[in-house]
């Protein structure tokens, strides 16, 4: 993966949501893009903070107490251990950073397989 | 830092050059943005790899080797251990992410301090 990556190339070669693919690798962290739209489910993550960057669209964060807006250009770091459930309204581009081998979903038995793109 | 961030208002708030803001925490790494003008210097970092996504203007990361040339959505990943110098012609503005407390220069002695905002 020693070659510069475009975001929105990366973005062009699938469709499917809430699928993410790793275009490169920060130390022993995923850097990922994915589709998201509609919204994905309750979960949380004990070992780690959960990276989102806005590239395209809306994505609502839904937190237990509140819910974090975000619109393309802002980022929001969920801490460990905090449930949230991401939703969109329209097809929303995320670039995503997570340490390599987080279960998308919280829990290795329903997570998005990992691919590179 | 339990709140969205805008990269660009960050942006707005500084305009020296080659001094990244600390704009939010995923575990032990710094997200950054910074400004950047002119050349760099020459350094590397041997603990880490180093974190370019560009947001705007044009980048050029120079190894020893080769240049990588990155426009708004490129990004790349400077592997541990590799000299490299980025420069930019005009006003460039960059995320980096980077473990905290990663001198920028290579040097702890020469390098930015580290500033959140």
């Amino acid at each position: 993966m020693n070659t510069k990556v475009n975001l929105q190339e990366k973005l062009s070669q699938f469709s499917d949501y809430w699928s993410p693919r790793t275009v490169s690798q920060l130390n022993d962290y995923d850097i990922m893009v994915v589709k998201v739209k509609d919204e994905f489910q309750w979960h949380k993550h004990e070992d780690t903070d959960d990276f989102f960057l806005v590239l395209s669209g809306h994505l609502t964060i839904q937190l237990r107490d509140r819910d974090i807006e975000l619109n393309p250009g802002d980022l929001f770091v969920v801490p460990r251990g905090v449930e949230h459930c991401p939703r969109a309204e329209e097809e929303t581009h995320l670039l995503l950073i997570e340490p390599t081998g987080t279960p998308n979903t919280g829990d290795v038995n329903t997570a998005a397989p990992r691919k590179e793109l």
